[in-house]
């Protein structure tokens, strides 16, 4: 059941591109990889944080979903991913931690990309659009959460006002309402991806920030 | 399959009133919301916190039980008492939290009803009454876990002496015991909830509290 | 399904000794226990801390693989395990803590067990030989990050250079790939637990530690 799931995530109409969810994996591992740099742990705590960022979030979706056991610790080219991250890493640090532009670019790809693939899978599974939503953003988003507790940080997801689940947010609910109006296929799908990576991207350069309750004090 | 248990739970002779389940996850959500507004985080990061803090402990059980997906972000009027926590917070946060009392005596409700009804739906799923009252232990003091640990503190479940905990698992207990005795029925599920909200409100008022090991010097 | 499974980890031929596991518990226990007196905690805390350092390892793994509800909120011999832990170090903690090597040893003695026992049982579950690796190691290092992020500490997994997760990996690959080539049986299960603990306790001893990334400045 589940390898099916993970076959169809794979081969499907509507998913054709793996090799994007693995730069997902990558990038988002990168990311992990990076904090267990600054931090100056060794190379197994190193490899560890980039497979906890780069395949946290999907781990979280398929157990919400009883997709179990998660292609995060199943699938191969995943875990792959996620250790070329670590490795790249451990020896290139200074040069990937110069690039952090690049990486701010590619970790919007992996939210993009991340969010629409959990929302696809678990309307796939026969979840309900809103349950879908919800998936998708925790899958879009978990890795980074489950990368700063582990790392001992408090989770940068709520420090940042800048918009980061927004886009998510809206790029996962146009997905799942047109999936619900039988608008599907690759087209629907890369498009919400992209909706979602220009508006993280817009929201860095342009500092749109969500309003805040205004301080007690 | 788990859209059958989260029908008996709702509509079952001994889980007769829905609207209180509501009341849980607003109240506790009203404390995750709260978190937010004073560390002055955006209003999408207390949308979130209210979530995590309302739902978190009733999708912990879930998991656990492998009643998947889970309530928590399934059930369309769960959802939206949370997002309506989150949603006052963000608007009334000075009155909210000047009522601290009235949200700690409401707290103690949350903690009374996720308990009980997180008793229930382990037995319903066929555990044994140890295994029922773990679970439902978790359900009632898990939502304030995860809200901490996502706001970056440290669990105040632990940094608290009065009885938290403590009154869970009395009403717990209690309740999978008269199941076990097939002595059922709104009368004792009610009953085993005021236990747990009188004996949590008396710890308050009397400021009741465990014993700790000395300090080691 | 899920109490067959656990049947057979307790009664199979290549598992022959739950005494070993229930030790691991224990001991793994008293670590989180011991974190909670030095906190000076009360009792109930104590022994929360005791049930999430002793059971949380075996939890995520149960949770990983689909098999719940978890035995560690279901067994009621691992349960009383935990407990027995928290209940020893309530009231013997400046002894336990000073025969801190020991626990050292013991703690050695966890990781190899968990790991081990955990690479079993997803294997026994039908999944590869490298997703049982990584729930193996998961097992063996789950319940300290747990016992660490409750009681608001940094994972120490992390923190100590020295090979902690190393060993652990080192002999869940050797066991799978054993399994994989159809050699099974007590000896080759209690080989690997020992391969485990003897490399552990050399690491501490000879002050084995892992490369790190160089400063980045």
């Amino acid at each position: 059941m589940s390898s099916l799931v993970a076959a169809q995530s794979w081969s499907g109409d509507s998913w054709p591109l793996p090799a994007l969810e693995l730069l997902g994996v990558f990038v988002f591992g990168l990311t992990g990889a990076l904090a267990a740099a600054r931090k100056e742990l060794d190379a197994l705590s190193l490899l560890i944080l980039a497979a906890a960022a780069g395949l946290g979030g999907g781990i979280l979706r398929d157990v919400l979903i009883g997709s179990v056991p998660p292609v995060g610790i199943s699938d191969w080219r995943l875990l792959t991913a996620a250790a070329a991250a670590g490795v790249v890493t451990f020896f290139f640090h200074h040069r990937v931690s110069r690039i952090e532009r690049a990486v701010l670019l590619l970790d919007a790809a992996g939210l993009g990309l991340f969010a629409v693939a959990g929302t696809l899978k678990a309307l796939q599974l026969g979840t309900s659009p809103l349950t879908a939503v919800i998936v998708g953003v925790l899958t879009g988003v978990g890795g980074g959460v489950i990368r700063d507790l582990l790392a001992g940080d408090p989770p940068r997801l709520f420090a940042q006002r800048e918009w980061y689940a927004t886009p998510a947010i809206l790029g996962s609910a146009a997905f799942a309402a047109a999936w619900d109006e039988d608008v599907r296929g690759p087209l629907v799908t890369w498009g919400c991806v992209v909706v979602i990576v220009v508006l993280r991207l817009l929201a860095i350069h342009r500092e749109w920030e969500l309003p805040a309750p205004r301080a007690s004090r």
